[in-house]
């Protein structure tokens, strides 16, 4: 039997996760890359060198209309707001899917608007799927519009999944998360200058960051409750990685360990490590690594991912393989050259 | 009136905090450097390169009574157990004064030996000081031996400090730390290789690390009960600095900044800061910088020092001062060229 | 038409380039790995973490008959010397190919007792041909026996040989390499530290290192005449990749690039770029990238590769691929996740 | 006797070597700033958040007619263009002196006007001398306007003045030259951005670079003739410190080390290495050191600085030492906390 080969677009091409798209896309059996949608229009190998004799294509000043005709999936690797122009347009195009993977379609209206802007699509975000393919599996088969999780929120939702119903929900959790200078994006900054990064660390936005509500409120529905969450996130001089330290209270003694092997016995892209993860163990691929320790009734739940990758590309790929009746684990990144 | 000039030795000179040390005394106005003892000879600027026309100077093979016979005071920059055996025979000579760089003497006997080894010294242990200014000058003054602290406790206590009596002490602490590679010295280590470090960041000891006990230990004091401490410290890849995320349980609403400010009101080398802190401003100095930051019934306080000087080697000069009746701040690094 | 299958093995698995040779395996769909061998046994995830979850065997106590007799092609991944006594011992079975990453057969017996030591195999180095596809691609489809060429060695002859031709062979040219720690290996040596990397870059073996002499004599080769090569690598603090920088005089005036474009215009693993070549355009991948540029009778020659891929363990499995009748392209790396 | 104390001023401190160049003015006894301009005013320790309560201090929209009214001597730390029209209305008053750090008064002007843009002020052009303590020390002395040198020409003339007249003047001298990203600059450009310099290096504006003539023509002004120069500067991942390999033919058989420690007899901060020099030895200080190697009629020079002091700030102070009639070596720094 022939498998039939989709034609996916991406939109916003320029910034990492284009690239990471790209990257993701080229060994993929069952995806044709159709469009390239930027600001302005220019050859891929010259934003990226390194794609020069790998894959050539022109980018096109991104237009929702042509890049609808052209695919059947389109990846929005967007800024916020504009994410949600662009697939409110598309989606008036009833064949084509989405994954988005700005937070435009990630929170509630309640939330969205409180930590981002004014939603310009609530018809569509009332039928996204949060795309955490762990938890929601089935709903992403079924989807046309997929949120693709912010790296935060995916690599502390899958620490914490397993142990939010264990867990003291007043004290709730207490989240300190480290991450690459790649998450801030190409954007011009003081604080991705070299200089700035280098030899350095510190906290940003504590407690206040927006990733904390989304973290929040998928862990409320898990919990089906209130569950007190304080997140913090600090930069480390290092282009990727992202690495989850979270502390709680048990509500009852666990083998914890035995929790979080039960939770993922199933699943091929959560390791559970018998020691403190590392990023480079997982820097390169789609592998969540988690570690867990227990002391008296307190729990530390330690987890890593490429923020890259399994925060932003090969997630969005992986929804992509649901949302198309692929096998989820296609073409997904399992070991780095490079690292 | 004319200052008297004090006599100093550093044993186990070939080290990080070694090179601190010289770093340290070379511009003090009242401390000459009349000792250095190693575990071999040699020339101190074939161990440290960038000593060459600076300082230069005979490094002997370290031997206990000599060393005394020589100083006013004593440095001991050895591993533990090392330095116990020396600070031992120093001590029986009745006009040095010691400060001791290692854990040896900073435990009370029952978690020092639950943590290290057999303690082969409790009759000087019986005296020594912790050697936290902020905490403990006045004891510190009058000591002829002070334990300084470790790195990660300097930077957990003084962020804490101010706030123990202040959270549930069932809940306790719970502190994510992380360290620059200079921490773990320059004992080769596959920990330590390059391609390990870079671009890389881990979790390591996790609750179960020997500072733990240390910064439970001074806490509890602080606190005057009990008070649970989760310690999880991680490795950065950094030569130096450490920052501190705490986490607690306020037992009542407190204007948390304004208990920080007032608490350091009149420390000059305790910045409390606006913003998160960061590494870069601390690297090189004797600063520890703080900030904290309340929601709700939670609170976050985050510091930062550098590892090296207030985490070892300037907090040594620090008691030095002290015991010797000097002013506290003399040649304490407040700037650093180089970063 | 099915293709052949062959089996191949890894001695001295345990190090970077054993990593490698094994990242650039596990998707060759006509090479199956069917037996590694290092110091001593084990499990290769537990050598390598990242591994856990991606390819799973046991690493036996290396031993070239077990090796051999299970084998269609070895590659050596072992230091000087131990190469040897392997190769020596596995080419005995005639069926069988070695690949050796080491230096024991890449220069004339007399260059390499000058280098290195006594000479344990004379009998295979007298057949051995130097592995660098792009100058010997038709000796190595014939060769049982292939010396996969140094790092070094490999980014400067890519880069020289168009033009050595061209050069004043009395002042010949003048080499700046620079490096990744990885080329160091993954022993532990003061050099190899963090702390002594970071922040750091310094040259070494200045003019005396063992590539110099490996580098002259295949420049040589292609002069067809003596050729003076001055060569200085210095170490940067990254984990991966190599850069060149070659300096010499023209005896008359060409269009340099022109040569250059001419020169590789049917080699896909090398790009002519149009601006300085960048180490990140070339980590991860075969790809050696080189630029050119005159000023007068002045050239500057200018290249980079992945010192662990085109300098190692790729252009190994390129080899491996001319030996075998395949494509020689089949399976080396073009991209790279995780950078 | 008492040692009269000069008021100096920066404008543009708001740059990495105005901080410098506040961190070596501090401890000067001798020095007191009295003056710090910007493009828009403020408190220098929120620009530099490391100052808090070590240096407090605000910082005015600059003005020359002020700046010159409060001071005896001016450091301009200027884009070029900017600083030749301050110095030109600062040196209006005639008891005032500069010391200029950007690149307005460093060549004549026919090469200034090749390499920058039309120069404004001509006049004093003619007599502005170059700062090279170490080649120009007297005229130092005696000048009302000193032209800083650049960072590269620092760390590239000290190693090649003792050999100038050495060299084949044809051939000359190839300088592949490394620096630290803080050489250019704190504005926010790509070439800056962390993700585009961390693990990666290359060269950048090869040959025709701005310090290549700046170079040449101080080396032909020793050399007292022609002398080519081929000048390739490369970008390292890391904050400070800069590294030269210079490679030229010596004319007749010599020993160069010889020659070097004869050049630089005297001088306390040239030192002369016996093995390649490393950025670390010297990051943070003044120094400049330098090793020398040959193999037949072939020379590699080898030298490091901290672009940032010698190539920047600490050798604006000693020209300003030395203009002021002050001992040259005061408060320059000599050893760095911080690394």
């Amino acid at each position: 039997m022939r498998i039939s080969v989709k034609k996916v677009g991406i939109i916003g091409v320029s910034g990492y996760t284009g690239l990471e798209l790209i990257k993701a896309l080229l060994p993929h059996p069952s995806f044709e890359i159709s469009y390239l949608g930027a600001s302005t229009d220019g050859e891929i190998s010259e934003i990226f060198p390194q794609l020069r004799g790998v894959f050539e294509m022109h980018v096109e000043a991104a237009d929702a209309r042509v890049a609808a005709q052209r695919c059947d999936l389109i990846f929005l690797a967007l800024p916020h707001e504009k994410a949600m122009e662009f697939a409110r347009e598309i989606l008036k195009f009833k064949s084509v899917k989405v994954v988005d993977l700005s937070a435009d379609y990630r929170l509630s209206r309640e939330l969205y608007e409180k930590n981002y802007t004014t939603h310009l699509d609530p018809r569509n975000l009332a039928h996204a799927v949060y795309g955490l393919p762990e938890l929601n599996r089935e709903k992403i088969r079924a989807a046309r519009l997929t949120a693709n999780p912010g790296c935060y929120p995916t690599c502390s939702i899958l620490a914490l999944a397993p142990f939010v119903r264990l867990l003291d929900p007043g004290i709730g959790v207490f989240i300190d998360a480290k991450s690459g200078v790649s998450g801030a994006g190409k954007a011009l900054k003081t604080s991705s200058h070299f200089v700035s990064v280098n030899e350095n660390a510190n906290a940003y936005s504590p407690i206040s960051h927006r990733h904390a509500d989304e973290i929040k409120e998928q862990l409320q529905i898990l919990k089906g409750g209130e569950f007190s969450t304080l997140f913090v996130p600090n930069l480390l001089p290092i282009t990727r990685g992202m690495l989850v330290s979270a502390f709680g209270v048990l509500q009852k003694s666990v083998d914890a360990e035995a929790v979080l092997r039960e939770f993922y016995e199933n699943e091929p892209f959560v390791r559970v490590r018998n020691e403190p993860v590392s990023i480079k163990n997982v820097v390169g691929t789609h592998f969540c690594d988690i570690f867990v320790k227990t002391a008296g009734d307190k729990i530390w739940i330690n987890s890593a991912i490429d923020n890259l990758l399994r925060g932003a590309s090969s997630q969005a790929v992986a929804n992509a393989n649901l949302m198309c009746g692929f096998a989820e684990a296609t073409a997904l990144p399992r070991i780095a050259h490079g690292i």
